[in-house]
């Protein structure tokens, strides 16, 4: 069985232990997760891009718990709206492709309605 | 070879093709994560809790698309930092079955600091 | 004098007191403001609909202090890119009354982009 | 009459026109204001800090028409939930020099609780 997998009923099996379930809405589910990756935004919004490839070990422990709580309502969100989390993010990286297509974007950060991409020929 | 890790390698790619890794610093990526959450919590923001569990398909696949989003960010992130995702998460439901022990948070939403937790004797 | 002018000058004060001008880019500045902004919806993430509308004087000073700390951010931003806040919602509203006819989207919460609007006829 | 005070009658006329006052609880509303924050946050992810000071007049109109979105959703909520929005940001100002005492914190971006700061003395 896939270690995700294995992870959604990990954290099924916590929230049931909890009674927690009554909260899990996808809605409510969504609002957590966008907390967390805000507490992620938080460890980095002072320190310089460089700082922020160099890491303290007291800072990078901080960091991989808020990766870790953005992971977990991710999980608990693809259990609630019955997602394969690893077949998504294969699907959407064929999308990217695309919609960015590395001969017209290479070197930059532009979004993808600035380019003229392949994204409308996706019928 | 973990799923994960094969997605980690495949994402690599991806932005080496297109010349991105000068723009992928962890602040960067952190902010790029939170913006994807956030497109998640616009296809919920209006809905009613009800609503957020009965999606239509169109609305369970733009849901499905920044999930993925959130999940291909987060694990950018975990090879910048070099973090095993599936080892942190194992790691933090530890210590929330620390801070939120189910004898007594059993029911209600509370922050663990609201509770006499055991949070302090991880130590 | 405008009461929010008042307030760009009283917190560029209180930044350069505490030599903290260096930190303020606007870049990291709409990072904080972000943050803020989950803080806010921390408040919210377990409550039903219902029970937002009916706070407890503690929660409600909770938010208070949230929507506080966003506005901060944002006046500190406007000072950083010479923004006028009251002239910029004033223009917004405008687009806002072109991209949402009134009679096109009465009791609907769609995006502009799902209905006929004038918004490109705002040339 | 504040100008502030103008613009929340403004834009509750506004919802009160397209029937939206039904979508605008205040949970609704914290999650309509964090969209809007990120997509701010979206014009600076891939710029440098030194970028971020130096926008083009395209990127700081957008940039302008994303704070206003802040500012509108922010003024909607204070409307909701009663909030007399310079009252709170000028409490909130007081608390933050109580707990961010300029002689300690001089030059550095740490959070209050990792200083010996005055908070608790705010009885």
């Amino acid at each position: 069985m896939d270690k995700l997998e294995d992870l959604k009923t990990k954290l099924q099996a916590f929230a049931d232990e909890r009674d927690w379930d009554q909260f899990h809405s996808p809605k409510n589910l969504s609002m957590a997760l966008s907390v967390e990756a805000s507490e992620l935004v938080e460890c980095f919004q002072w320190l310089t891009e460089a700082q922020s490839q160099n890491l303290s070990p007291e800072q990078l422990s901080a960091v991989k718990d808020e990766m870790a709580d953005v992971q977990i309502y991710l999980l608990r969100l693809a259990t609630k709206l019955n997602v394969d989390m690893l077949d998504a993010v294969n699907q959407k990286i064929k999308k990217n492709a695309l919609k960015y297509p590395a001969d017209k974007v290479k070197g930059s950060s532009k979004k993808y309605n600035q380019y003229g991409s392949n994204d409308e020929s996706d019928s």
